[in-house]
């Protein structure tokens, strides 16, 4: 296979040092932005976060294929070479949508996660869960059996999931820790436990040996779902596979940052509270968050028209 | 992510040994199973070469969808432990079937090439050519559009190319050599420039910065494509990609083969003339095909009865 790397040298130069944009919903989206980070640190991220409308899940797909058009209408006015849906709900109500609007490349969270899972089990049976509007969307089933049309997907819709990852983050308000690592032990309280029992037991019922966590916030569960469902069901998160994928596209359009670039991380949100964005988001993104920007409702409308015009 | 490669590790030592099934119409399958031998040094290979009944490109899919019914129920009872199609009319015809058919995973070469393209097109306008029956179904305009809506797609049947290799290898019957790096300067004929010009000139008007080779034997002729399309367009085939699905979902289940293990290549084809494919096969799979076995289409047929029954 020829390598396309060399390509496009002239004008790449330019594009290899704009940042990657990346958004979602809330803070979820930054377990993505960090798998990003970790694995292309010489790349620049803007991150999105849509906290005043978060979550996203139990929203019509129309609307939140809406605010996904505003946001990455928004992004790409800043200029950004690549744009990741870091959000689930986003990625199955507007992927498309987006990808036809844009003219930089879009990857979703979804196909990745999807293909990841195909790998990953042997009994051909594969557990999802996520929030109603992904599950809904029947998007993962779609993805997974295009990829294998001979396995057997169980998917289930666990919206409480969210507002326990928010509320977790919440109870133990000390930024710049492992969260992802270690800190997620304060999930293991009883009465998470017994909707987590609640929502998981029917799918370990159903003999899947892998479960796709079909939204950005849930890797932060991870210690709670494993708990469980037990440890011989192994758990794909769709960050991993979604930074391979942004990787691989870059490098393959030679477009890829320099290695001697310092990354600029930097954060736009809708939130109110601008302190609470940076402190919770510092926590799922494992790096500190300075200088959130606010964006308002207003301004997102305003990108999506004067893209439109 | 949690990893899955310690899991099953009772029952996959017995199945990490097994061979990985690769089959296609004739040799050019060859050219994948070439790319898993290269990456997966430790991975023993069945090979199944339908020569008798190539090509598959001018017949009708649901004919070619008996066909790889019938050669992956042959290669599953000598018992593999993942299939490859090697062969986009095959996988076109029949992935999902088999898919269903199969209690192993069975990896296309459709969707690994269009995975690659949407990486690689920066212009995000891809060209795919490939037999009647590849281009006829649709299948990587659906793959490549499924994975980013924006990118548009110029698909064109190119069946005398399949002949051309078959001649080509003909033309310069030395075995061992290595054809897919040098000796493929036998294809700079100058009858065979007009067929390509005729067919790739209206592609490259379409402006396109990528080119799927959506067929197994077409690798053979990248010399001649690319004298054609010039330098600056991308070309992709399938095998370097596929042999990496393969790479990692062998992983993903702990049933790749110990790093001990001598890697066994088995041949077996319908050609009436076993020593032809040996030697053909010989230079495209760039290692020597020894003791290939002769299988009757009267085998195939029983082999899908039994499984059936």
């Amino acid at each position: 296979m020829q390598d396309t790397n060399e390509k496009h040298s002239g004008s790449s130069r330019d594009i290899s040092s704009l940042p990657i944009g990346v958004f979602d919903s809330g803070v979820g989206g930054l377990t993505v932005a960090r798998e990003i980070a970790n694995k292309l640190p010489h790349e620049s991220i803007s991150y999105f976060g849509d906290t005043l409308r978060c979550p996203y899940g139990p929203r019509p797909l129309t609307e939140v294929r809406t605010f996904a058009r505003q946001i990455s209408a928004w992004l790409t006015e800043q200029r950004i070479k690549l744009l990741v849906i870091g959000c689930n709900s986003a990625t199955a109500a507007g992927l498309e949508t987006v990808q036809r609007e844009l003219d930089v490349p879009v990857i979703g969270v979804i196909e990745p996660g999807a293909r990841a899972a195909v790998k990953a089990t042997a009994a051909r049976r594969v557990g999802v869960i996520g929030t109603v509007a992904t599950i809904d969307s029947g998007a993962y089933t779609k993805a997974i059996r295009s990829l294998d049309a001979g396995i057997t997907v169980f998917s289930s819709a666990t919206p409480r999931f969210v507002e326990m990852v928010e509320e977790g983050l919440r109870l133990d308000h000390n930024p710049f820790e492992d969260i992802m690592a270690q800190a997620s032990a304060i999930y293991i309280r009883p009465a998470f436990q017994e909707i987590a029992r609640d929502y998981l037991n029917p799918l370990k019922r159903c003999q899947i040996d892998t479960l796709v966590l079909g939204c950005t916030h849930f890797p932060l569960l991870t210690p709670l779902i494993s708990s469980i469902i037990g440890s011989e069901i192994g758990i794909i998160s769709s960050a991993e596979e979604t930074a391979r994928d942004v990787a691989e596209t870059l490098a393959r359009r030679g477009q890829a940052a320099p290695d001697n670039s310092n990354p600029i991380y930097r954060f736009a949100t809708t939130a109110s509270d601008l302190g609470e964005f940076s402190a919770l988001g510092s926590m799922v993104f494992g790096r500190p968050i300075k200088d959130a920007q606010r964006v308002s409702i207003e301004q997102l409308e305003k990108a999506l028209q004067d893209k439109e015009n």
